[in-house]
């Protein structure tokens, strides 16, 4: 691994392309927003990539130079090449690769095959959203307050489809009766994943500074860790230790 | 669901017919066997299917009445179609089937895609294994002796390549030096899924009453719940509670 | 164990004798009104018991023949002697009684003896919440539909100071803005314990039929294992085995 | 919290003034010879304590100006004065004070009361221990190998009385049949512990290398987080937010 982590934030980027309301907020695109803050951080080196990019925005030289890779999608999950979701599930984990994925993503491949789920979930209109921070002591709460409240968020609710995360840092309130499991973290094989529920496209929630500090925590909690041996080599067969 | 259990044991049934150690084991094959002491409860009717039998032995009308399927596989994963995985994994993540992977089944295409895991391990020759029962309060360790003893079973070892397990039943020692988790389980979905470790083809782990115990148990435990409601229904948009 | 669960339902039992409000709703206390339908079920035999019983309601001779203790108390915790918490933690950690700690037991002192927190919430009025279903496969949560409505019951609210459950089967919505873990399972040496979150003295929770199917259905689950060993005993010293 | 992290290191430290064979191999006592690799990292001022101490060796201004406590305790846990117990637990669970349980720790009193448990166990002789690495991806286990040999240690083993770690990333195979959750974390209130097994008074494990490194990796993952509110202001009355 490299001295500064290297960050690549994926966009589907065809809402910001095609619709007023989304452009009208993410000018430069979903992820040029991300980058933007993340790009802050003097530990931090960030890439861009889109669907619509050579290779879908992954090409081998990218994808394995990546320590975290964060990934919005939403209207064309079924795009997304099966080889690329497999080599992004072999970067996490063999790799270690860290995997956010934000908003929409629950629905998309990699998080899907990465984590084991549907990801199925009900939805409804925007609304008001209060996010809880339940597990302050975790790396990703840091400097997080006990709550916040997000204007207008699209509804994202229970039973949420995924498996027990390893761990549940966020729990959304909806002003329209709903409760969802906002932020919370899955480790697959060497590698760390987060889901975080804001970030609808019409939407201003990437530009709220919590959030954008929840987001650049994450990335540091899931860059690949300081592996003291090669995590996944295979099934070898082994001699006797004892 | 009917009243009794449904279940199905599916075996990959390659080993029995070509190799002599296999066959002197399990002459009826070891879906035969296992299905042979499920038979005894009252409370279970058992079905066993073949990778070579029609429809790969899942066709839509027996896995469809199937509640518990179990799984044994080995040499011969790859043939098993991507149609029948996501046929299993439908019917696991939103019916709430309970899935039940034995011995060599931690590499099989279901197994893998229902837990998100690659199902890597280390491996080695047939030794002395203690199973220990490390959470006796767990349905599936109803009746199991702090420990038992297999004279000889295959070495599978740590690093495991599996998610954190919903809960950790059962720990593996062995001979030469290594450690493993030996019986495990994992919820996805409406579904539960239990992987336990005992049962190379040419060792009689299947005649062993505490194994058989454990699988029977096993059975019970993964029986589709009473579900209060659809577990997964997609993903619905939904008007205000509140 | 006897064939029938053996119920014991301990109520502080305080508010139904100098509240009007509290009598309206519940005339034979808390603990008459749950013990009343659980004697509905012909698997559980109940008894009563509270605080100004002789032995604090739980004489050895009770305690040690309770496979379920169901605690209620509010205003009064401090006068629970230390040795009756101990002889509850005993009889929990060893012996593998079910222990279901009903609305503000959360402060009570056997709840977080067994469980080690403090149990410390955010509290406010008494409001609408809607109980969220969201581990439906849980056997607590059996013909539990994906929510209901309680019009009247009084915040408890995120963030809630518990260790990370063993199982979180529901979440509630809270009318003011809030959320909380309204439903968790704890697994403490041979015991298995539950913490149900509705119930205020003047608030008809227990008479709501989802309430009262979820609170047999815990009694069911918490009962003891058949287990296949001596849970906890001691620290013997052990010789070889291999 | 100041910036170097504020260790203190406490043991019982009677064995080393009274056993000649723990003398020889920790002529400064237990606490010194932890107290001396950890006092080479830059980012650490660490402090000993012991049992024969004023105050236990845990006054007011020493306990309260602790970043991660580590605890040795064997013959005497009974005489750590259950006061001295209620401050670290408080100090635990409302300011995150890390807390570090070494070997037969397991027992004392702050363990038991912060984890909630018996902490009981098998144990026996000393024999050969091979600890296996089985969650290289968490900051404990940074660096470290994926297993490592410790020719002599004292037999401890399952059934271990804990609750289900939040983390389980040691396993240890013993020479004898037994196996152990040897190194394991849990979370409570604000605050992280870490258990881990080796460091019998009579076996050099504080010497060897990789013993250092985890109980190093553990320190600074015990440290308080960067907390963004006060985690636990005991149970406040709240009024409405939305």
């Amino acid at each position: 691994m490299s001295e500064k982590i290297r960050v690549t934030v994926w966009n589907e980027f065809r809402h910001e392309k095609t619709e007023e309301a989304a452009r009208a907020i993410y000018p430069e695109g979903i992820h040029g927003a991300i980058g933007a803050f993340l790009s802050k951080n003097s530990d931090m080196e960030v890439r861009l990539a889109a669907l619509d990019d050579p290779g879908q925005g992954l090409p081998d030289e990218i994808l394995n130079s990546t320590d975290v890779l964060l990934w919005w999608g939403h209207m064309h999950h079924g795009e997304v090449k099966d080889e690329l979701v497999e080599r992004i599930r072999r970067r996490v984990y063999v790799d270690g690769m860290g995997f956010i994925a934000l908003h929409s993503a629950h629905h998309s491949k990699p998080f899907r095959a990465l984590v084991g789920a549907t990801g199925n979930l009900l939805w409804g209109d925007e609304q008001k959203e209060i996010v809880w921070n339940i597990l302050p002591s975790h790396p990703i709460a840091a400097g997080v307050p006990q709550h916040f409240t997000l204007p207008e968020e699209e509804l994202y609710a229970e039973p949420f489809q995924i498996p027990r995360p390893d761990a549940h840092i966020f729990e959304g309130w909806y002003e329209h009766g709903y409760v969802f499991r906002t932020g919370v973290t899955f480790l697959r094989g060497a590698g760390k994943i987060f889901y975080f529920q804001p970030g609808h496209e019409t939407c201003p929630s990437y530009h709220n500074e919590t959030v954008q500090r929840i987001i650049t925590n994450a990335v540091r909690w899931a860059k690949p860790a300081d592996f003291g041996y090669k995590v996944d080599p295979g099934a070898p067969w082994v001699p006797p230790i004892a």
